[in-house]
């Protein structure tokens, strides 16, 4: 009944991405309307995980100087948003909204350049790819929420754009485990290598004294 | 422990995208590589499948004047290849090779517009955009493979490019199933209204005929 | 010497754009740092006639429900702006700065989409691009400031993204008339057709008048 | 009547933009039908003086390892160009005509990223921005034709990408020397530094010495 070779037969997840020598950090939609429970997207548990590793990378990242983009996603109105078929997010995640604000334990503001996004991925019609550009960022580190909705997005566009992406697991978060699991499973086999917080912490420090010693 | 309400809950598509006035078609990937068995990717059921009702599609889509965008990837060497993770991928989407070529059966010389792709979405930097834009294209049908990877990134950017998106399930196709409903699953809770080619043939004639009323 | 054949005998400026169905507009950079006098960049003559003739244009764009699309340009800092040359733009382009505001004369909250450009292109990532694919705009009118500047790339950008491109030469300015008058032959002889504000009102009233019909 | 103020009085030009460390060359529609005198948009004096100071300059650069991206402009048909004025273009710049291929003189197969263009930019919607990206290129130099159409868009979109942007004067040309001239002035006060392939050739083998030092 055709062709049953399953994904590692047919080659996929064999090459390494592999680290480069000048990595970036964004973060996707840490807005208080996921962190926090009061809000219909917010608090889940996965996602309340992801922030606290993600704000323990985010400290090393900016003591090493690392460049770091923060996210969030608001609408004027109906104009600039897309169809989403999410109640939550068509009617909550307005400007202005305090939903919408960034989630202080990941954000600093005067160090990270801030984008508000209007489609999934962080780097669709924003500022990103030419901040990264100019800092020559290879390596993406990808962080934030969610793992099946715009973090998804954002490793896609990360390697479209050439870039190096790396996601740690416990850095990104979702609703349910389920879809967690399943995008981290697609993504792997293709685009961007998995890793996590304790990992990279120590490549971030070494990249950065590198750096110091070339100088 | 944490807020344990699921996507139902949490508001998760409970908007339907709905079709417009002005579809247009994408067809991803249906190139030899993954459409004949010779080939590492080649000859999944589900994408054989896709590739017959795709077809279907297409004969109406054609008849009725509806803009159709084909794809395939390739690259001309290693410099302008992302960072690809899977083998035949690398080492087979060549420029020149014979597994590039789009399989006959979903491609009219002539008719369809053809773009050389080198991410994951055939709207990633290509001329698509600015061909729906002239054609004033408002609902982009999505059928192709592998619905795991091209077929999804597809769907975020048309998405995000403001446009209704529509995937009509037996038209698109994957290597295993289980990723197949996955990936479905996520993108109809956020992002498209799936349907089917049985669905849309009559969709597609309606609105033809409604044009020729119009003139 | 060469082959010395101009522009003309060349065969540029041969073929008219032409207006389509679906005008959208574009106002390109009518912050207070181009209209009020007190900036560095402020209240040239040509800038200050082009201020009067949009905000007339609009009055009858908005009448006629016709979509506008307002920007400014300004930065967070260093990180997120580009090797621009001028030191006025460097220093006072600000988030937060009074020369950032959008002059009350051409902009109305509610109706525009606004957007905070980092490039001289108003389309270049921001959210026009998808604005007017939702709108399904065939046909962008651009005005603003400057001719040789931002209204020149955003001519450019239009263009390359498929739509008609109509210049209104009332409606946009420049601090000097050479480079005005240099550009508007450059764009003119390639990407737009020329038109003025005392044409314009009257096809979008008959745009709009059609449109009412057709309901 | 009015400020009266010019471009240098407003800080137009102050601050140079600056070499980087790691140049990239982008080539801008040197095909055939530019370069020979039998087409109606070929063999330009100030078109043929950029081809040759092009070449040198290429020589050195792929000595030294320097990336380079070269493009042509061409069609399928109507659907896949915007509206261009220019009859030649249209009815010319087709897939499988001769005068899309590249000129010999500039263009070395297998070393170069080639990329086919629909608009005027070489980075609009092409591979070319992820290239660079891969290769950390922070500084572009512009080459080739023409400098008020082609080349003026990318020096814009080169500048927007965030890359500091180099006009070699000698490597790029015009069917007429006033456009030309004009261009340089538009784009040398907000964005680009001007050069020379004298200048520019003995620092990217500087910059290639520096690299294999530091290996």
């Amino acid at each position: 009944m055709g062709d049953q070779r399953d994904y590692t037969e047919r080659s996929y997840g064999e090459i390494d991405v592999g680290l480069g020598q000048r990595p970036g950090i964004v973060v996707i939609d840490f807005q208080k309307g996921f962190t926090e429970e009061q809000y219909p997207l917010g608090g889940a548990p996965l996602i309340m995980r992801s922030l606290e590793n993600t704000a323990r990378l985010l400290d090393t990242a900016r003591a090493c100087g690392i460049p770091v983009a923060n996210c969030y996603t608001a609408y004027q109105g109906g104009l600039d948003m897309p169809y989403w078929k999410i109640t939550a997010v068509r009617e909550q995640f307005r400007l202005g909204d305090p939903s919408i604000e960034l989630d202080p334990r990941i954000h600093e503001p005067g160090y990270d350049v801030v984008v508000c996004k209007k489609g999934p991925s962080i780097f669709f019609q924003t500022g990103v790819v030419p901040y990264f550009i100019k800092e020559q960022v290879d390596t993406v580190i990808i962080t934030g929420c969610t793992t099946s909705g715009c973090v998804r997005a954002s490793s896609i566009d990360s390697f479209q754009w050439g870039f190096r992406t790396i996601v740690p697991e416990d850095c990104v978060g979702d609703h349910e485990e389920q879809p967690h699991r399943d995008n981290l499973r697609d993504i792997s086999r293709r685009y961007v290598d998995l890793s996590s917080a304790d990992d990279l912490i120590p490549y971030l420090e070494k990249i950065s004294a590198n750096r110091r010693a070339a100088v």
